[in-house]
């Protein structure tokens, strides 16, 4: 911490720290930033939900029950979901390594399922697929539009960046979804 | 199962069982199967959260990750949450075997202070508290108010019985609270 050149070094840092923050930081710390952000600055409240799990053993002790043999159970809703400007929101965020299409198998065949119908509730329904190096926006009616005209198992990219919106990282929140939500859902009347 | 007269037996249990079915459910596994309802029927899409836990050792087999030792968390949030018509709904669920007043400490005090945030966010948010052998919804406004004006760390019974409204148990579903978020929330419209 003994810098020769204190100020210059922190204004480096500084700049760094604006620009490229996000970068290593995987799509779900992002959301999880953001979401931080939206209920500090109260503009939304959006959580991860938890993980739902299962408990074959639980031991009681000083510090309450413990779970001492617990498994992880597949999730059949999304992963995030919360209130914004009344409505109910809820989505999912994916990442994947392939660049020339979006495998659904991401999804397990009861969150495919369930989409439509928190759409058909007029819940507010997406996802936020990380896909070569950009984040987008897919709304789930384009989703489920998707599946229901193709037999395709993967999503093409290239229908990814048609039908997405891309949601440019930046500083604080590093990931502001609700602005295209705002576009999209609420026809930008807030823009 | 041998009865002397089968039919007048048959009666009495079909009797017992639209009048007293209920008996013995405590108030979770009402809603969960009220809530099971309302998903089959497409009604809602409201579920309980999975309890949050902390994972202190957790070991890879053959079946996947597996928890070896996990602690519960105390939920920050409600418990259910959910759609219903393109709103925000979210509520806990309490019982209490006190007779005479509901006491606070049943809430974590994170909720009591998540709790006006979710109506100021414009979601529908309430308590359903099983109190004296009746189930009443209490509204988020009704329970802020108190706790506002009051520096009791009860609820008396009276207060509740004043701004709650009872929902009474039936067989199928066995606890219809959208009846009453219908009458509260959306002005009695579709009724």
């Amino acid at each position: 911490m003994n810098y020769p050149n204190k100020i210059q070094k922190t204004t480096h840092i500084s700049t760094e720290h604006i620009n490229y923050s996000n970068r290593g930081m995987d799509l779900e710390q992002l959301i999880n930033e953001t979401n931080e952000y939206y209920v500090e600055k109260n503009i939304a409240l959006i959580y991860k939900k938890p993980t739902p799990i299962g408990i074959s053993e639980a031991v009681y002790t000083e510090h309450g029950r413990i779970i001492k043999n617990g498994y992880f159970k597949a999730p059949s809703t999304l992963d995030y979901n919360g209130v914004y400007k009344g409505k109910y929101i809820e989505f999912e965020a994916k990442e994947t390594q392939n660049t020339t299409s979006f495998p659904l198998a991401n999804f397990h065949e009861h969150q495919l399922a369930y989409i439509p119908k928190v759409i058909e509730h007029g819940g507010i329904c997406f996802v936020l697929i990380k896909m070569n190096h950009k984040v987008y926006l897919l709304p789930g009616t384009d989703l489920v539009e998707f599946i229901k005209t193709n037999t395709r198992k993967s999503i093409p990219f290239s229908y990814i960046e048609e039908k997405g919106w891309e949601i440019l990282e930046k500083y604080n929140p590093a990931l502001d979804y609700l602005k295209v939500v705002d576009v999209i859902y609420f026809k930008g009347e807030t823009l």
